[in-house]
């Protein structure tokens, strides 16, 4: 297949590109660039001095050349761009959460930019790849601190085995989730030594954290989420809190591999999310430079409070490599195709 | 005053030397260790290749020659050493775990280790100082974890402004607080670029937090609490999750500043424990190096949680500074002295 | 005395700042911007939520109102603003690199930025402490890097031991050495895990330094000097490599000594410059937070080359700190007042 | 092919198995332990949940069932073991420095531990595979220091350019350097904010750095050498400086190319050395998780030093994945198969 990327100058971008390199069934990448203008040379790769060109933006020539198109842009440039590829039913995956919320309203409010039109909206797709399936040909793929919180909270939402009223997301992202444009919150100085939290009660993943869990359960109705920045590269660890509805607290109390039974049941068929034994807490370290979510669950029956840990890369499991789960998805190729499952780490 | 500390060579121990030698009341401070054996000398200062002399353990003769003693040992040492001064009513700041707990099987439940006598537990107080005062004058120094979450939960649990049930408290934590003697959780390796949690629902500080708390209301029984390591080398932060009573929550409902109020009026009077505006979240950079404790306040109308966030320097505020605040108190010198409150972070 | 700061918004400013409010001659400090405007306030430390009156720049209410001005501004700042104080003579500490270089050819060469003039210049003095005495008003603060090579290299060159043709300096600096302002090079992503090299043979210390070096020994032309990035906040380690003269390498080869007793007689009577036994090197950590400067020594018979390793704080020892030493070196103030020997690491 | 490796519970010996998971002609891996024993069960790869069983060791076994042998153990451990293999000229690549040295008295001198027996060292080859091509089956792995100064000097040594009496290295290392067996200089707190020398002129690759430039000029008699660690966890970056022959001190003056010229006929074939273009310094983050070697080159006319920068990852191409290379070497696969040559670094 022939893909095109708009975005490779990113974090995410630089990523998907190397993924899709090694990809089994991408013969091709075309890089483009946000607006018009003339072909540049762009120093990608710089241990093996890969200088890639990058294309000025043309809807016409982006479908005539490839198959698939990934969006790795920043918030508000898809909504901009998008349009002739939704009208053609080009299939295009958007890592940037323009086209994630359904309700226009939502998105003004947690984005304070301008939403896409409802008639766009209604042609594409939430796609967190472990639950759904593309009905559209226009994917949004899930944010990082959403996939993270939603593959920890899935089994018990959607068995509705929770006290919707409990639930308590204390999520921790190192420093490329601020992206690369230079500013004060992603100085070496800012972050290193240190630990702050950001965005209080205003991330904008939150919404599509909530508008998901609720496919699963219609009857919650928020969750209490914080992110704090870590002193590391990579790596999202979600801390989730909550307390089991009664009936499932006494299963709990009599049996205290019931919490991960239950997960297994859930991913045993989803090759990218593992469940730890219980008690045991995967950590970051564990996880980054794979598309893996790692899980550890424990139950604290003194408190009656379920601790979840979930931990991703946010670079590959939350935005780059859940765009080629979804890429393999759309296209029905193997859904661990071109996909890091174990790291070099030590 | 004649001071003398036990357990120079950790962390703690090389802190409070370093406060103790810039406090105005100190003239002159003996060094002790653990045991029988010679004196022998210890390079304390490398920058100013400052060696100390180290004598051996002898109760006559620390209570012969200082007015107090400081214990900055692990835990296990103070309970096999302190009879002698405890039984002379010699003042002693232990910085230790050992004393804290007055119930001894809940010592030898946390700390797998044999307790004190209930004899000696009687003449010991545990004393976190912006709330208790010394009616002994054995003083059980309060564990970092503990006093960055008792003074962040004093104002609501005080004033009985919380629903007991749903207390939690994660609580993240520098290297420094897994102890100088290498071992694997305290590699280079390890901690860095990472993020772990550990002692999951069995840390140590956790029945302290809950008999302090008990202090200011009975009825509170438990509190969920985890402990997650930091790649830094100093610094505690905890992020506290409560809900309200129903008629708290309708305060806050009513008024924004309801939160900040409380907590002023509470800590206008203590020097160290600074309370930000509202909806603003203090850093670990900013308390590192200060024997400061800051707070900062937030309460989410939407799921009804209020959301503190408390950060100390773990080796001031949470061993050595609170040391010395106790060591102000019972003898009188004003709170502050010798204790930093600015630091040269950026 | 009334201290003026022009430039308290910056790292060193900080520094600066937070030293003199504990300087025991200074009772009060004026803050002022680099241009004309209103008052404002500005958020000085967090940690006491400390807000300062930051007032505009006008040359003679700063005249009128102190006694001394100190310039922590950046390069080009103190030569637009500077004339009206030389004019009067009026006590200034600068701390940018406009005044160092008393060729204005130099400057324009390593600066890229317009000299101050030759007039001006005749009334200024570059002054490092250790070794220069202020005969003019103005004094010129040295740049961190200089501070570094040029106590490492003094005794030395002072005594023509060295052949001077062999100086190489391998300096590394933490990520503070960038300033505040964000920039790709001090962006937390580029500078953490990693190592790089930057202004290869062209960083703007290197003719300062060879400018001192020459009143110690005219005949020294030129030194090998390349600057590395680490991933730190805090600190310069200079690893300087040089090839004694032959008569020096026959006292080395007989007199393993020789090399620190040089070094002793130079800095016995320097306060903050202390020098490690013999094969023993200083590390980065152990003198931040602290004025001083370390040096450690070790001289390789089979290859004959004498290995110098100075480290110290960029922000004290390499400015802030400096700059207050030479403010008590021109009022005649004790050396150290003022100023930290020792500090809370571990 | 089947393959055996001792030391997978080490930092290169995880590495090692992971390249050779994916390589294209390994069928199967084999693992044993340094003693006799019972087989166990290690968790080597957490991410995965990945148990693989550890054999006790035993030549006669170890031949019978696999193609080649792998040593990843500390120093002294293939003096012991390595015998039945040298005598039955079993392929052996061991990445310890075991039979790097040919002398015996180096050996002793430098690692302090015995020796192999001169007769097991004259069936061995300490092995650069960019350079080297292995006349035995017993292969000696370079040290990841060597490898980065050999790679570094190697055009300018072989062709004879070089002022034999100035070579300088000034080497970095990450922490994985030190090993993984907790100690002092591995804890998080010394490397963490800080920089360090060790081992001054006593590290043990110093002595197989020269006997390998000897083998390319036997008049090179010595290098001035330094260690110095780094607070990341990988990587090592190599500052060298060396003067050029008066000869090529012209040459140099006539073409600024000439350096990078000389450099690129030596690397254009060999796949994983890399040289920047003149001036451009490559970074510690672009070559880990690589089995490259970057070469940045300078030249400087004032002082006549030219400055090579030689970075690699010291666990792929400093240990395990020049333990592949050889092992492609060995048995005529493809240079890079099984090599990652590109990272997902950002």
């Amino acid at each position: 297949m022939q893909v095109a990327i708009i975005g490779v100058t990113g974090y995410a971008g630089k990523i998907l590109y190397q993924l899709l390199s090694h990809h089994p069934y991408v013969s091709n990448i075309n890089l483009y660039g946000h607006e018009d203008g003339t072909p540049h040379q762009y120093l990608l790769d710089p241990s093996i001095q890969e200088y890639v060109s990058i294309q000025p933006f043309d809807a016409a020539t982006i479908m005539a050349n490839n198959d698939v198109l990934f969006f790795a842009t920043p918030a508000g440039v898809s909504t901009k761009l998008a349009n002739p590829f939704i009208e053609h039913d080009f299939p295009v995956i958007d890592l940037s959460g323009d086209y994630r919320l359904q309700d226009i309203n939502q998105f003004e409010k947690w984005y304070q930019k301008p939403a896409p039109s409802p008639e766009a909206l209604l042609k594409t797709n939430y796609n967190l790849p472990e639950f759904d399936t593309p009905e559209q040909t226009y994917i949004a793929n899930p944010g990082c601190y959403a996939t993270a919180t939603l593959l920890g909270l899935a089994p018990l939402v959607q068995n509705h085995l929770l006290d919707n009223e409990t639930i308590i997301v204390d999520a921790k992202s190192g420093v490329t989730g601020a992206g690369k444009q230079p500013k004060s919150s992603n100085q070496y100085v800012h972050a290193n030594e240190n630990l702050s939290l950001y965005k209080i009660n205003q991330h904008q993943h939150i919404p599509e954290i909530i508008q998901e869990l609720q496919t699963w359960d219609p009857n919650l109705a928020h969750i209490q989420f914080s992110t704090t920045l870590l002193p590391v590269d990579r790596g999202i660890l979600a801390t989730i809190y909550v307390k089991p509805t009664a009936a499932f607290q006494k299963l709990l109390a009599n049996n205290a591999d019931t919490l991960k039974t239950i997960y297994q049941r859930v991913y045993q068929t989803k090759p990218f999310v593992n469940v730890y034994p219980p008690d045991q807490m995967p950590d970051l370290k564990t996880v980054v430079g794979t598309n893996n979510c790692l899980i550890g669950l424990t139950y604290n029956p003194i408190t009656n409070v379920i601790m979840i840990v979930s931990v991703i890369d946010n670079l590959l499991k939350g935005a780059a490599g859940a765009a080629v789960q979804n890429f393999n998805q759309l296209f029905n190729f193997s859904e661990t195709s071109g996909l890091p499952m174990t790291n070099y780490n030590l």
